[in-house]
């Protein structure tokens, strides 16, 4: 791409570092951000910086937060010794959306996944043993993606759970609403015919 | 979608607003920024509010500039009374990439379409003729989008434009490169019949 101006070019070449967005992308972006009002635009460019420097991490959880404890442990009407365990942020807002959730969060930060080098060193894992141990939490559930990344973390953590006082779930692994089933794979299928359930519980939506 | 962090729910909302991105894509670009480093991230910002208050358009063409005169005009290597008459910016970074166009440009801004409410004196019509009139332009090239409004838009400027003596043509139409026949819309498909062409010439690549 050939530009005229080197102050476009910096952008256009900025906003195509982010994931996903490729050069022709970048351009309508920068282009329709030089349509924006003068406030509006530097207002964005406020909001980018202010985020970066101002956003923090739940000291407990990992969660994103405003100050040293995010909003979801700092709120008395949750269950505080319920602990799900994902890997990462954005599976929290996906859950917080579903509005059927009422206990904490533990953010791993990533999975277990030798291949790619991170080993249970790397995540939060040493953190969520202590803050089990610590607070007596009374369930973990597991929500991880159904890999065998996952299945591994889930293994490693269960084992060095301290005592059997704690009761231990995963997330129900099936076939989704709306999915087919003749287009699901062999292993989910499998599974969710293993973990079949009682027809009154489904339609009661238990 | 449910955050616990209202600088994050900001950064999102934000994204958001840019055009194609959605809640989901922009919750991305946002934890993708937040894992970067802190000085890279206050760069991108800085970039953003730079390039809204310091890119200028060229007082000649109204293409994108660094100064009052975008560096093609003032590149004394292009013929200066050659002018393509385009829609907007990005046309003319596509046809800057063909790196076979040695005039200059001039950046109309849009084209004429009544339904929308964009007259003539909404378009950078008027600085055209005046350009035109002023540097004895030899020949004008319109490139514009070939559609209802473009073909208008060529039809009001050929109208308008002070006596004879300069040469307008627009870019051929036809079957694009890798385009097949049977697919091709009628009137693409009538057009590239009536504006046949010798098969020399296209050997050649005249």
């Amino acid at each position: 791409m050939q530009f005229s101006s080197s102050l476009l070019e910096n952008a256009v070449n900025e906003f195509a570092k982010l994931p996903g967005i490729g050069k022709k992308t970048a351009l309508r972006l920068v282009l329709h951000l030089l349509r924006q009002d003068k406030n509006e635009v530097s207002h964005f460019a406020e909001i980018i910086a202010k985020m970066r420097t101002e956003i923090k991490f739940c000291n407990r959880c990992f969660n994103v937060a405003d100050g040293d404890i995010c909003s979801i442990c700092s709120n008395s009407m949750r269950k505080q010794d319920v602990i799900c365990v994902v890997e990462n942020i954005r599976d929290v807002i996906a859950i917080e959306s579903t509005q059927q959730y009422s206990g904490t969060y533990h953010v791993l930060g990533g999975v277990i996944s030798p291949l790619d080098g991170i080993g249970p060193d790397q995540l939060n894992i040493e953190s969520l043993l202590q803050r089990v141990e610590k607070e007596k939490t009374e369930e973990l559930i597991f929500a991880l993606n159904p890999n065998i990344q996952g299945d591994t973390t889930i293994y490693y953590i269960q084992k060095k759970l301290p005592g059997s006082h704690i009761r231990t779930t995963t997330i129900a692994r099936g076939i989704a609403f709306g999915g087919e089933l003749e287009y699901a794979d062999e292993m989910t299928l499998a599974r969710s015919l293993q973990n079949r359930l009682p027809v009154e519980s489904y339609v009661a939506g238990k």
